[in-house]
């Protein structure tokens, strides 16, 4: 997998790949990554990527010629090209997208800053256009990251033990149970009993009995009424 | 504001402020933050800050007794640390948290790693638990990072123009409408004619029905019966 990142601020980025899960996948050469700057593609003399919104609003917008010129050339390098724009106003980026888009060959992330970028780039060149969540970030770099770390875990062989990607939040539309690591009891807090019992079919039940407690707590919407049975 | 980062990983989240918005908030002082690694407060030998999960359960969790010391010195030098978890298992991250947290003098962000933190650690010092998403993660860095910045850009100062943060995205229940720039003619495709002609109260009329066709395609469940009045 190769990730292909369209940002000014490629500092803020690259960094994230000089250590942990990233940097060892990188090193095993799982995935790759690359960085194109849109200011190097702009006609005008002052290299400006953004100008005033047309028809009011505050702020600056990115301009169209940067970023056509720039991703023609993406595309032009990369045949397997698929184009992804983080932005406020798209549908919600999911675990089941992770999985999906694990299976592509290169994916470009175009960072927008300031207050956004010209639809008409989006409307020519985006491939799926994602939000990570109801919130106002300073720009796409963060949301980039956010998805090429999710989509990372799933490239097969970037997590060491498979297993590890079994029974996880959200796998099904349920949230992980609490879970709990030795000593028994710590300052005065305990494990819960059944975990240290041994018997692993009453671990599953009540694992799976808190999971949806929580789940039905933070996120009513996830569960179904066949997951509770 | 101050933000503290309770990490293993910590060159995964500082270069972030070494650019752009940030970078200038830093500058400017009105934002600042800081550094603590659970591992510098193991007692055991090997400085080990995992272990397995009791009950079963694939992969190792963050032990409890370095985070414990850890985020005791954390509030002991911080009495005004308001200590958040990002977890895959916890309430969604909204704007209005962004808008709510930007009031605080010191916000302190607890990254898992592994498979998670022994649940009793979230028990005894989470003042909030949030999600920023429905998808897994390799830490709670980035989660850490986004939910800095969403911050961030609500701590008075850091924006330059206080009008970049009207009428943005979600901050009316609604997703913003399609924006432009010049020139009115890119490669044969146009700015919405309407946006051109100057008429301030239709372009407002417009914009409004366009971010509600909006939200309601890409997030149906924002908007209300009043919005759409």
């Amino acid at each position: 997998m190769k990730f292909t990142f369209v940002t000014l601020f490629s500092n803020l980025i690259e960094p994230y790949f000089y250590d942990s899960i990233l940097k060892r996948a990188v090193e095993a050469n799982f995935i790759s990554y690359e960085f194109y700057n849109p200011r190097d593609f702009t006609k005008n003399k002052h290299l400006k990527v953004d100008a005033q919104m047309v028809g009011g609003g505050a702020g600056m917008l990115m301009t169209p010629q940067p970023l056509f010129d720039c991703l023609d050339e993406v595309k032009k390098k990369n045949p397997d090209a698929y184009i992804i724009f983080p932005l406020a106003a798209a549908k919600p980026f999911r675990q089941n997208d992770a999985k999906r888009l694990a299976k592509k060959q290169n994916i470009v992330f175009v960072s927008g800053r300031y207050e956004g970028i010209d639809e008409r780039v989006i409307e020519k060149y985006a491939n799926e256009v994602f939000s990570i969540g109801e919130f106002i970030l300073t720009g796409g770099e963060l949301p980039s990251l956010v998805m090429a770390d999710a989509i990372s875990r799933n490239v097969e062989g970037v997590l060491g033990n498979a297993d590890s990607l079994t029974m996880e939040s959200y796998e099904n539309n349920l949230l992980e149970a609490p879970s709990f690591t030795k000593p028994e009891k710590f300052e005065n807090l305990s494990v819960i009993k059944e975990f240290l019992k041994g018997n692993h079919s009453k671990i599953a039940d009540l694992k799976n009995n808190l999971a949806i407690c929580k789940t039905k707590y933070f996120r009513p919407g996830l569960v179904t009424k066949k997951k509770t049975k």
